[in-house]
Order: C-alpha cells, then structure tokens, then sequence
C-alpha cells in the first residue's frame, strides 16, 4: 500500500463541505469587497522567493520545497501566496490598468516544516493584495476585509492587533537606536539572532527563544520613532477602523522583519488555537513590488491559513451549514422497474433535482435503508404496479408521509 | 523582472469569471449526481504514479515533475486525478463504508511537455470517480455525468464515442491475435512501439507515428474478441446511454492501454479543437484498485481538461456569464465626505451588499469614470450638503434615473 506523503493530508468526500464553506465565504466576502481572483502557478522560479520573502527567512532556508525541472531550472513550489500574485501583477502591466488592482486567492501552500496540528506540509491560504493605493483607507478596508470573513464565518472572541513598523526612513533610525540597545547584550542570544544583528536587527523581536525574549523585553519600540508622516498615515488608520466599528488594540510587538514591509501590521489573533494563536496576518509592503523589478507600488494584504481556520472554528466549535443529500431517491424493485428507476434518475438531474438510485444491485429493503443513510430527502419506488399505472408515491423521509404522482410529472414536482 | 515559469500561465482578475463558470458548473452537476468532492495532495509519492498511471506511459517516463524532497523521498507533482484518488479510498478504507463511493476532483495536474495551445505544464481537470460499482448502470452514469457537465456549459456538437476492450481474459485472446497480426510487420514500426510488442501490445494502437497507424489500420479489433460477460456488460451500457436520450458511436479504436482498464471506455469529442479533438476521455478500470494495493474494486471514471475545454468554449463562441461589477459606488467630494463613504461602503458590505469606493484620491469627475468602468449598477455622490441634510441621490448608471434616499436607509434600499 502506498501512503500520503507525510505531513500532507486528504480532505475525504464527507468533510468537503467544511472547505466548500470556507471557500464559498472567501469568495463571496471577495465579491463584496469587489475583489476579483487571481492565479497564479503552483511553482514558480526559485528566485522569486528568494526575493520576494527575502533570503534571511526560515520560510526560504529552511521551508521550501525547491527542485530542478526538466530543462534544469530551479523552481520552488509556492511556499505563500503573495509573490506569485505581484509577480504577476509586474509581468502583466497591471500597473498601467485602473488602481488600485484588489487581488485575492485561495491557494495550497507548501512548506517542509514539522508537521503539526493545524500545520501541514501542503497548507491552504486565502489572502488579498491590494496594490497601487497608498492611503490608509486602503489598509483599513484590507483589515475590515479580513474582519468581515471571520465574522460571516461564525468565528467569535478574536482580536485585532494592529503596529506601525515605518518606512525605510523611520526604520534606519529605529534599527541604528535598536543595535545600541541590543550589543552590550549580544552573548545572550541565539545564534541565528546573533547573524540578523547586522542584516535585519528586527528580525530578532520576532524571535522565539526564550533568551532573545528575555532581551527584546526592554528593547526600544518603533512606533516611538515614526516620522510625521508614518505616525499620521497610523493616525488615519486607527480611525478608519474605528468608523468601521472594528475595535484593535495596538501592540508594538508585531513586527514584520523584511525590509520591503511598511508602516501598517495587523493580526488577528485568538486563544482557541496552539502557542502562537494568530488566525490572520497582514499589513503594508510598499516596498515588495519595487524589490520583485516593478515600478514603487503601494501594497497591502492579508493572508489567513486555512487548515488553522478550519481547526479554530472545530475547537470552538462554530457550526458549519449541514451537508445535504440528494433531493430525491428512486429504489426499483425488480430488472425493468431499476431501469425506469435510472432512466427517471437521470430525467430529474437533466432539470436541476439532486437524484440517486441505487448501482449495487440492492434489495428493495435495502435501497430504502441506503436512501435514508445518504440523506434523500424523499423516495419514490418503482415496481412493475407504478410502471404499469404510470403513477407513483413521493415519500417523505422526514415525516414518514406519501403523496401520489403521476410518474411523467415526478421531475415537475421537484422542480423549485 | 522575474517571469513565469514556461508552460505555465496566471489567470488574470479580468478572467477568473471564466473559471468560476467552470468550476461551479462542475460542482453544481456533482451535486445533481450525488458526488462529492475529494482533495489529495499535489505531490504524492513517487511510485504511486509508476503503479497507477503506468510505467510504460509517456506521462510517466517523459513528463512527470519528479524530485526529491528533504526528507530524501522521491515525491511527483500529480500528473492526473485518479491515481490519488484511488491511493485515498484505499487508504482510508472507504470500500469498507457506503458503496459505491462516488467522488469528484478539479486539481491542477502537472506535465513537463511541450507548452502548445489549451496544452500547459501546470493545467487543470475535472474528473469523478466511482468506485465499488461493478455494473453497466454505473458507466452509464459516468458517461451520462460528463454529458451534462458539457450541455450545461453550452458547448455544442460535442460527439460520444465508446468501445470496450473487455476484460483480463478476453484482452489475453486479443492480445495473442493482435501480436499474430503485428508480427510480421514489425519492421515497419516505431522503436517505442517494437518495445512495447512484448509488454503492452494494445498501446500500439495509440500510436500517433504514421507507420504505426498505417500497420495497425486492418489490425484485429478487441471488439471481437469480448467474452460472454463483457459483451452483455457493453450491450446493457449502451442501451442505458439509448434510455438517457445520449445519442453515441461505438468506435472501435478507442483503447486505453494499461492492463488495469477493463471493459468500457468513451470518449467525447469535438472538431473545434486541435487535432485529437478530445474533450473528455473516461472508462472503466476494474484492475487499479488492485494494482495499488487494495482489493479488488470495480472503478469507472473519466477526466476532463479544463484548459481545453475553455479554448473549445472560446473557439466556438459559447457565452459565458458577465462578470458583474459592484452594485454600488460611493463618492466622497472632500476629505469628510470620503470618510463618510468609505464608512457607507463598510456597512453595504456587512449588509450583503458590494460596493467600492476610491482609494487613490480622486476627483469627483473621475470617480465618476470609474464606477463606471468598473461596471458599478449605482453611483451615490456624498458631499458636505447630503452629509448635512441626510439625504443622497442613487444614480442607477443604466438609464441615468435617480431617486432621493435618507443616508439612514440606504443599505436598507440594496438589501435583496
């Protein structure tokens, strides 16, 4: 027997309808946002990710799934949903169409990480990019976004963190105030902090060791050395989302340690799922597309894991809409009447009814038992009697109750 | 400027209706059918593929995205939908649970071939698979399936042709005729088909080198050489196709050549595409439950190219559905009135309704342009005089009619 590759998992036909839930809401609170979907390959060069979620990330040292094709390029299966999306917008000229271009997609993910509960090798996100807009109603409509989702998908208690991290300018100065305050303490930290000292020193506020916690603690914040025009773009930000009616609370912990992130971070976070409890993450990347050969184009996104979505609205138990069977079942009780039983079968699906019979070649007894299980709402049984008569009982699972239809009306009867 | 991969290709915002027309069309034709959706990994192991698609194929030994990963396994891109499928049902012991187990996929599949029209790298199917069902009704459903899927997508003058290549004991018959037939003539065929003489003499049939079709044109037909209970399993499926109104020719040159395909296979086809003219293509595969491992289990199935079938739906002017704008554009006239809109437009969304504002600091005028290029129904204009009195006009940008609403009851006003 051959086994599922480890770290990756099936989603089987009796659970589908969770993720067509998930999906069909992403779509729709898409469509609401007036959002129009994009996609983009499932691999793409490796130079891509190298660039576009930088090359001091573990996602890209350590995580990716990255192998030579056939002509020798080195290509890498997506590891995250971003990239691609603005490699695209680039390589289209979608700068030169109507702005901002507001982009979403629903995409499986891929990364060589120890597998754990609400963490796969192959993963699934749904995310926004919003590119060309630089003004914070751009950011508070990503975050309302994102908001409106978990809310129409039934997810309570969730709060919304939000930071500024500043723009190129506000951050020499940050990073210059944080490699003071960090030096004299450079020995208590791990080794990879150690190596982001010089490259990317707020990286290290990112870090999960206990020793670099222990002194990040005190470190200086950048929200305390925004330049005017950073702390206004926040200003206007917070109160956006304050007329949306979305209530945050800003958390000067959030970073984004690559360079091209700016200004505006968010999460989502709640206390129904693991360690790290963040649901969604976004925020401002001003900087990507110029990094990824694009003209400077404003950008903003957010993106949300599936699998983790899915696990929190299992563990708090959220309801998902039931999974329906079909409308209708036909039993035949002998050779001919199974015939007309799949000849009805497939009259009724041709004018829109869900319809089943059986393919097993059940008894009578047996298809109704089937019926019931599957779910059929209503069961007609054909026999040489009804083929005769030409008439026959609609019954009702729910109530037990029977009608009398004439057998060339039966797809009418459904119809709705 | 970093490119997408060759042979692959995005699908731009302006083009994802497209898909979506697809896929829900697929989904809603599952649903009539009682099929639900299974979801396996893109990658699988390696050996699942050899054992399941065929080590004697050219998808296996030209075209599969083999590498390895971290872990030092051998792991494959999915070149096609049933193999995983299968590996699941196994897997997961479903032969043990309801028969017949009836599930659709819409994945992306994968191909190192030369990138050509409606032919990518990275491309995409539709298929079903039901699994336990060992009778004709059952092909007839899956025949019938694919049927609807094409007439409810609009596409015309789609062609069914089916054969049967019978079973293990008729194929050893056929097989010894057919090498009896080729033997002579072996000299004038290709090299891969000398090598497959001895192994897999049927593929020979699908050959598309001339010499090969011009050997193989007066070739014995497997047709006549069914056994007792694989030509009553044909007859029975054909005259079930005759009782669901699908009108079909039986074309005897249709063969699938892998030792796990048994009995039934079709094919539809059209002239508005390329050379094969294939659109879909399904059949019976009683054998490759087995081959993978688990028991022996009656399988029927089929597959459609989704790429193609859009390049067909081009080439042939079938319509798609519009894809719709938002059914509101709010305009803000100063920095009050823009807050206030973008405030209107967050509760239009809560309310179910989509609806957009200006992100990039437009005028007035140009606001106006674009609601309307972005195909908006309804275009309300906010100033400080309706901010003061309470009140706007909606603009319906049809017929340029307006009518005077309280700011109050305007989602009120779009709610359906």
């Amino acid at each position: 027997m051959i086994n599922i590759p480890k770290g990756t998992k099936d989603v089987l036909p009796q659970d589908a309808y969770k993720w067509h839930y998930l999906e069909d809401t992403a779509r729709e609170v898409a469509r609401l946002y007036n959002i129009r979907e994009i996609r983009t390959p499932v691999f793409e060069h490796t130079e891509l990710f190298l660039r576009g979620v930088g090359d001091t990330t573990d996602i890209v040292n350590k995580e990716m799934y990255t192998f030579k094709d056939k002509g020798d390029r080195s290509i890498t299966l997506k590891p995250e949903g971003t990239a691609g999306a603005a490699r695209s917008f680039i390589e289209n000229g979608m700068a030169a169409g109507l702005l901002p271009v507001k982009m979403y997609y629903i995409i499986p993910a891929f990364r060589y990480e120890r597998p754990q509960a609400g963490r796969l090798r192959e993963f699934h996100q749904f995310g926004i990019e919003v590119y060309g807009a630089a003004g914070a109603d751009a950011d508070a409509e990503v975050i309302s976004c994102a908001a409106l989702f978990l809310d129409r998908l039934g997810i309570k208690g969730v709060k919304l963190n939000i930071n500024s991290i500043g723009c190129k300018s506000c951050r020499a100065d940050y990073n210059a105030a944080l490699k003071n305050y960090l030096r004299p303490r450079l020995g208590e930290m791990c080794a990879t902090c150690r190596e982001r000292f010089e490259k990317n020193p707020l990286r290290i506020l990112d870090c999960k060791e206990e020793g670099c916690k222990a002194v990040t603690r005190g470190a200086p914040r950048i929200l305390d050395y925004l330049c005017g025009d950073c702390a206004a773009h926040f200003g206007k930000v917070k109160e956006l989302l304050t007329e949306s009616g979305l209530e945050y609370t800003v958390d000067p912990d959030i970073v984004r340690g690559l360079d091209y992130y700016t200004k505006t971070v968010f999460e989502f976070v709640s206390d129904n799922i693991g360690a790290q409890g963040t649901v969604c993450g976004g925020g401002r990347y001003d900087g990507l597309i110029e990094e990824l050969g694009g003209n400077p184009t404003p950008a903003v996104g957010f993106a949300v894991g599936l699998e983790r979505l899915l696990l929190l609205m299992e563990n708090s138990g959220v309801p998902f809409p039931a999974d329906e069977g079909p409308e209708v079942f036909i039993a035949g009780m002998d050779e001919r009447s199974r015939a007309a039983a799949f000849g009805l079968v497939g009259r009724l699906r041709k004018s829109g009814v869900s319809a089943e019979c059986d393919h097993m070649g059940k008894s009578v007894k047996a298809q109704f038992k089937y019926a019931d299980k599957i779910g059929a709402k209503y069961v007609i049984a054909l026999g040489s009697n009804e083929l005769e008569c030409g008439e026959c009982n609609i019954k009702c699972m729910a109530d037990g109750s029977t009608r009398a239809v004439k057998l060339c009306d039966v797809c009418e009867c459904f119809k709705s």
